[in-house]
Protein backbone atom coordinates (compact mmCIF):
# COMPACT_ATOMS: atom_id res chain seq x y z
CA UNK A 1 0.00 0.00 0.00
CA UNK A 2 0.99 3.36 -0.84
CA UNK A 3 1.74 6.02 1.59
CA UNK A 4 0.58 9.81 1.68
CA UNK A 5 4.20 10.68 0.80
CA UNK A 6 4.08 8.04 -2.17
CA UNK A 7 1.02 9.97 -3.76
CA UNK A 8 2.18 13.78 -2.97
CA UNK A 9 5.39 12.75 -4.53
CA UNK A 10 3.19 11.44 -7.96
CA UNK A 11 1.30 15.58 -7.00
CA UNK A 12 4.64 16.76 -6.81
CA UNK A 13 5.52 15.49 -10.32
CA UNK A 14 2.49 17.13 -11.72
CA UNK A 15 3.46 20.22 -10.27
CA UNK A 16 6.88 20.18 -11.71
CA UNK A 17 5.24 19.22 -15.17
CA UNK A 18 3.02 22.67 -14.81
CA UNK A 19 6.58 24.93 -14.14
CA UNK A 20 7.44 23.75 -17.50
CA UNK A 21 4.84 24.70 -18.69
CA UNK A 22 4.79 28.20 -17.13
CA UNK A 23 2.09 27.85 -14.57
CA UNK A 24 2.34 28.22 -11.23
CA UNK A 25 3.27 24.63 -10.32
CA UNK A 26 1.01 23.17 -8.09
CA UNK A 27 0.07 19.44 -8.97
CA UNK A 28 -2.77 16.90 -7.66
CA UNK A 29 -4.15 13.73 -7.42
CA UNK A 30 -7.16 11.73 -6.54
CA UNK A 31 -7.63 8.11 -5.43
CA UNK A 32 -10.86 6.96 -5.25
CA UNK A 33 -12.87 5.00 -3.40
CA UNK A 34 -12.05 2.46 -6.17
CA UNK A 35 -8.39 2.55 -5.43
CA UNK A 36 -8.39 4.37 -9.44
CA UNK A 37 -5.86 7.22 -9.64
CA UNK A 38 -5.89 10.52 -11.50
CA UNK A 39 -3.60 13.01 -11.50
CA UNK A 40 -3.44 16.62 -12.89
CA UNK A 41 -1.34 19.93 -12.97
CA UNK A 42 -2.00 23.43 -12.88
CA UNK A 43 -3.50 25.13 -16.07
CA UNK A 44 -4.74 28.02 -16.43
CA UNK A 45 -2.79 30.22 -18.73
CA UNK A 46 -2.60 27.11 -21.22
CA UNK A 47 -5.92 26.13 -21.37
CA UNK A 48 -7.33 29.58 -21.36
CA UNK A 49 -9.58 28.34 -18.30
CA UNK A 50 -9.91 30.96 -14.78
CA UNK A 51 -11.55 27.95 -13.18
CA UNK A 52 -7.93 25.20 -14.61
CA UNK A 53 -6.77 24.42 -11.19
CA UNK A 54 -4.55 21.04 -10.52
CA UNK A 55 -7.64 19.87 -7.95
CA UNK A 56 -10.47 21.27 -10.62
CA UNK A 57 -8.94 19.39 -13.11
CA UNK A 58 -8.40 16.30 -11.23
CA UNK A 59 -11.95 15.96 -10.03
CA UNK A 60 -13.58 16.46 -13.40
CA UNK A 61 -11.77 14.12 -14.70
CA UNK A 62 -12.38 11.79 -12.08
CA UNK A 63 -16.14 12.59 -12.10
CA UNK A 64 -16.57 12.01 -15.50
CA UNK A 65 -14.15 9.05 -15.64
CA UNK A 66 -17.04 7.38 -13.16
CA UNK A 67 -20.09 8.69 -14.39
CA UNK A 68 -20.44 10.79 -11.46
CA UNK A 69 -20.70 14.10 -10.09
CA UNK A 70 -19.82 12.68 -6.33
CA UNK A 71 -16.73 11.39 -5.51
CA UNK A 72 -17.14 10.23 -1.77
CA UNK A 73 -14.65 8.36 -0.58
CA UNK A 74 -11.80 9.62 -2.75
CA UNK A 75 -8.77 11.46 -1.17
CA UNK A 76 -7.53 14.19 -3.13
CA UNK A 77 -2.98 14.96 -2.89
CA UNK A 78 -2.21 18.31 -3.33
CA UNK A 79 0.58 20.26 -3.46
CA UNK A 80 -0.60 23.98 -2.36
CA UNK A 81 -3.63 24.26 0.11
CA UNK A 82 -6.58 24.55 -1.55
CA UNK A 83 -8.22 28.29 -2.72
CA UNK A 84 -11.88 28.89 -1.83
CA UNK A 85 -12.90 27.90 -5.77
CA UNK A 86 -11.17 24.76 -5.30
CA UNK A 87 -12.44 24.16 -1.56
CA UNK A 88 -16.15 24.59 -2.55
CA UNK A 89 -16.05 22.20 -5.44
CA UNK A 90 -14.24 19.72 -3.04
CA UNK A 91 -17.29 19.89 -0.57
CA UNK A 92 -19.75 19.74 -3.90
CA UNK A 93 -17.58 16.62 -5.38
CA UNK A 94 -17.83 14.72 -1.77
CA UNK A 95 -14.19 14.46 -1.18
CA UNK A 96 -13.61 11.97 2.05
CA UNK A 97 -9.95 13.22 2.74
CA UNK A 98 -7.83 16.03 1.58
CA UNK A 99 -3.90 16.14 1.71
CA UNK A 100 -1.86 19.21 0.73
CA UNK A 101 2.07 19.85 0.88
CA UNK A 102 2.29 23.82 1.50
CA UNK A 103 0.23 26.32 2.99
CA UNK A 104 -1.05 29.47 1.37
CA UNK A 105 -1.08 32.37 4.00
CA UNK A 106 -2.85 34.55 1.27
CA UNK A 107 -5.87 32.32 -0.42
CA UNK A 108 -5.74 29.22 1.52
CA UNK A 109 -9.51 28.16 2.56
CA UNK A 110 -8.46 24.98 3.89
CA UNK A 111 -6.77 26.12 7.51
CA UNK A 112 -5.26 29.77 6.46
CA UNK A 113 -7.32 32.44 4.86
CA UNK A 114 -10.82 30.11 5.56
CA UNK A 115 -11.45 26.88 7.09
CA UNK A 116 -13.79 26.13 4.43
CA UNK A 117 -13.66 22.42 4.92
CA UNK A 118 -13.96 22.19 8.53
CA UNK A 119 -17.32 24.50 8.20
CA UNK A 120 -20.18 22.84 10.03
CA UNK A 121 -22.54 24.94 8.49
CA UNK A 122 -22.22 23.02 4.79
CA UNK A 123 -23.72 20.12 3.99
CA UNK A 124 -20.27 18.37 3.99
CA UNK A 125 -17.25 18.04 5.53
CA UNK A 126 -13.32 16.50 4.82
CA UNK A 127 -10.52 15.06 6.60
CA UNK A 128 -7.91 17.11 6.34
CA UNK A 129 -3.93 16.28 6.71
CA UNK A 130 -1.41 18.99 5.86
CA UNK A 131 2.66 19.54 5.75
CA UNK A 132 2.89 16.01 3.55
CA UNK A 133 6.44 17.13 1.50
CA UNK A 134 5.71 21.02 2.28
CA UNK A 135 9.46 21.70 1.92
CA UNK A 136 9.15 20.25 -1.55
CA UNK A 137 6.66 21.63 -3.02
CA UNK A 138 7.46 25.42 -1.19
CA UNK A 139 11.04 25.22 -2.71
CA UNK A 140 9.07 23.95 -6.13
CA UNK A 141 7.21 27.42 -5.63
CA UNK A 142 9.71 29.79 -4.96
CA UNK A 143 12.05 28.71 -7.55
CA UNK A 144 9.39 28.96 -10.08
CA UNK A 145 8.48 32.56 -9.17
CA UNK A 146 11.81 33.48 -8.49
CA UNK A 147 13.24 32.84 -12.25
CA UNK A 148 9.76 34.35 -12.97
CA UNK A 149 10.63 37.90 -11.48
CA UNK A 150 14.14 37.33 -12.94
CA UNK A 151 12.75 36.44 -16.44
CA UNK A 152 10.70 39.96 -16.06
CA UNK A 153 13.69 42.06 -15.01
CA UNK A 154 15.98 40.91 -17.93
CA UNK A 155 12.68 41.30 -20.44
CA UNK B 1 -29.39 49.53 -24.17
CA UNK B 2 -30.17 46.67 -22.28
CA UNK B 3 -30.79 46.54 -18.80
CA UNK B 4 -30.15 44.29 -15.66
CA UNK B 5 -33.76 43.05 -15.74
CA UNK B 6 -33.35 42.23 -19.70
CA UNK B 7 -30.20 40.08 -18.94
CA UNK B 8 -31.54 38.68 -15.89
CA UNK B 9 -34.32 37.08 -18.11
CA UNK B 10 -31.88 35.43 -20.05
CA UNK B 11 -30.14 33.90 -17.67
CA UNK B 12 -33.72 32.59 -16.16
CA UNK B 13 -34.40 31.16 -19.73
CA UNK B 14 -31.17 29.24 -18.88
CA UNK B 15 -32.65 27.94 -15.28
CA UNK B 16 -36.08 26.60 -17.19
CA UNK B 17 -34.06 24.67 -19.39
CA UNK B 18 -32.08 23.39 -16.04
CA UNK B 19 -35.18 22.34 -14.61
CA UNK B 20 -35.93 20.43 -18.25
CA UNK B 21 -33.16 18.93 -17.69
CA UNK B 22 -33.62 17.63 -14.11
CA UNK B 23 -30.84 19.82 -12.67
CA UNK B 24 -31.42 22.58 -9.66
CA UNK B 25 -32.88 25.59 -11.85
CA UNK B 26 -29.72 27.89 -12.29
CA UNK B 27 -29.04 29.88 -15.08
CA UNK B 28 -25.99 32.46 -15.54
CA UNK B 29 -25.45 35.33 -18.60
CA UNK B 30 -21.99 36.83 -18.94
CA UNK B 31 -21.32 39.48 -21.22
CA UNK B 32 -17.23 40.67 -21.46
CA UNK B 33 -16.13 44.12 -21.42
CA UNK B 34 -16.83 44.10 -25.46
CA UNK B 35 -20.54 43.54 -25.03
CA UNK B 36 -20.04 39.82 -26.24
CA UNK B 37 -22.39 37.53 -24.50
CA UNK B 38 -22.36 33.96 -23.03
CA UNK B 39 -24.95 32.12 -21.35
CA UNK B 40 -25.36 28.66 -19.34
CA UNK B 41 -27.59 26.48 -17.30
CA UNK B 42 -26.44 24.30 -14.13
CA UNK B 43 -25.48 20.72 -15.05
CA UNK B 44 -23.39 19.13 -12.54
CA UNK B 45 -25.47 15.62 -13.16
CA UNK B 46 -26.05 15.80 -16.83
CA UNK B 47 -22.49 15.81 -17.48
CA UNK B 48 -20.69 14.52 -14.92
CA UNK B 49 -19.28 17.26 -13.08
CA UNK B 50 -19.30 18.41 -9.79
CA UNK B 51 -18.06 21.73 -10.44
CA UNK B 52 -20.67 22.88 -13.48
CA UNK B 53 -22.30 25.20 -11.99
CA UNK B 54 -24.28 28.00 -14.49
CA UNK B 55 -21.61 30.31 -13.22
CA UNK B 56 -18.38 27.95 -13.90
CA UNK B 57 -19.87 26.77 -17.70
CA UNK B 58 -20.29 30.42 -18.62
CA UNK B 59 -17.11 31.69 -17.18
CA UNK B 60 -15.04 28.52 -18.30
CA UNK B 61 -16.86 29.10 -22.21
CA UNK B 62 -16.18 33.01 -22.31
CA UNK B 63 -12.36 32.11 -21.61
CA UNK B 64 -12.68 29.94 -23.99
CA UNK B 65 -13.85 32.08 -26.47
CA UNK B 66 -11.51 35.17 -25.79
CA UNK B 67 -8.19 32.91 -25.46
CA UNK B 68 -7.97 34.66 -21.97
CA UNK B 69 -7.93 32.88 -18.92
CA UNK B 70 -9.18 36.66 -17.02
CA UNK B 71 -12.29 38.32 -17.99
CA UNK B 72 -11.44 41.67 -16.57
CA UNK B 73 -14.08 44.15 -17.42
CA UNK B 74 -17.15 41.58 -17.75
CA UNK B 75 -20.53 41.39 -15.66
CA UNK B 76 -22.03 37.84 -14.67
CA UNK B 77 -25.71 37.75 -14.07
CA UNK B 78 -26.65 34.57 -12.76
CA UNK B 79 -30.51 33.57 -11.03
CA UNK B 80 -28.69 32.17 -7.31
CA UNK B 81 -26.39 33.66 -5.52
CA UNK B 82 -22.90 32.13 -6.30
CA UNK B 83 -21.56 29.62 -4.04
CA UNK B 84 -18.03 29.04 -2.58
CA UNK B 85 -16.70 27.81 -5.90
CA UNK B 86 -18.44 30.16 -8.61
CA UNK B 87 -17.28 33.01 -5.83
CA UNK B 88 -13.83 31.76 -6.15
CA UNK B 89 -13.68 31.48 -9.61
CA UNK B 90 -15.14 34.85 -9.98
CA UNK B 91 -12.31 36.16 -8.17
CA UNK B 92 -9.98 34.48 -10.42
CA UNK B 93 -11.17 35.53 -13.73
CA UNK B 94 -11.21 39.26 -12.57
CA UNK B 95 -15.13 39.56 -12.72
CA UNK B 96 -15.71 43.15 -12.53
CA UNK B 97 -19.43 42.71 -12.01
CA UNK B 98 -22.03 40.05 -10.24
CA UNK B 99 -25.90 40.53 -10.63
CA UNK B 100 -27.99 37.99 -9.02
CA UNK B 101 -31.41 37.46 -8.19
CA UNK B 102 -32.18 34.96 -5.46
CA UNK B 103 -30.06 35.11 -2.05
CA UNK B 104 -28.88 31.69 -0.57
CA UNK B 105 -29.35 31.87 2.70
CA UNK B 106 -27.51 28.11 3.26
CA UNK B 107 -24.53 28.15 0.70
CA UNK B 108 -24.62 31.50 -0.61
CA UNK B 109 -20.92 33.24 -0.74
CA UNK B 110 -21.27 36.73 -1.69
CA UNK B 111 -23.57 38.23 1.23
CA UNK B 112 -25.34 35.38 2.79
CA UNK B 113 -22.85 32.60 4.06
CA UNK B 114 -19.28 34.33 3.41
CA UNK B 115 -19.24 37.81 1.89
CA UNK B 116 -16.13 36.41 -0.90
CA UNK B 117 -16.56 39.30 -3.45
CA UNK B 118 -15.90 42.21 -0.58
CA UNK B 119 -13.26 40.30 1.25
CA UNK B 120 -9.94 42.66 0.66
CA UNK B 121 -7.85 40.35 1.73
CA UNK B 122 -8.59 38.50 -1.61
CA UNK B 123 -6.76 40.19 -4.86
CA UNK B 124 -10.26 41.39 -5.99
CA UNK B 125 -13.26 42.66 -5.29
CA UNK B 126 -16.60 42.87 -7.46
CA UNK B 127 -19.31 45.23 -7.63
CA UNK B 128 -22.40 43.46 -6.12
CA UNK B 129 -25.53 43.82 -7.21
CA UNK B 130 -28.77 41.99 -5.44
CA UNK B 131 -32.26 41.09 -6.08
CA UNK B 132 -33.10 41.47 -9.51
CA UNK B 133 -35.95 39.30 -10.68
CA UNK B 134 -35.80 37.59 -7.32
CA UNK B 135 -39.00 36.54 -7.55
CA UNK B 136 -39.18 35.20 -10.29
CA UNK B 137 -35.84 33.06 -9.50
CA UNK B 138 -37.03 32.01 -6.01
CA UNK B 139 -40.65 30.57 -7.48
CA UNK B 140 -38.90 28.47 -10.12
CA UNK B 141 -36.72 26.98 -7.75
CA UNK B 142 -39.24 26.16 -5.30
CA UNK B 143 -41.65 24.65 -8.16
CA UNK B 144 -38.52 22.42 -8.70
CA UNK B 145 -37.93 21.05 -5.55
CA UNK B 146 -41.54 20.80 -4.46
CA UNK B 147 -41.85 18.77 -8.06
CA UNK B 148 -38.92 16.70 -7.16
CA UNK B 149 -40.52 15.71 -3.49
CA UNK B 150 -43.61 14.89 -4.91
CA UNK B 151 -41.70 12.67 -7.02
CA UNK B 152 -40.17 10.98 -4.64
CA UNK B 153 -43.25 10.80 -2.49
CA UNK B 154 -44.41 8.86 -5.47
CA UNK B 155 -41.97 6.27 -6.30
Amino acid sequence: MQSDTDYMNKALQQAEIAAENGEVPVGALLITADGEEFVSGNAPITTDDASAHAEMRVIREACQALGNYRLTGSTLYVTLEPCLMCAGAIVHARISRVVYAASDPKTGAVESLYQILSDERLNHQAEITSGVLADESSKLLKSFFRSRRNKRKNS
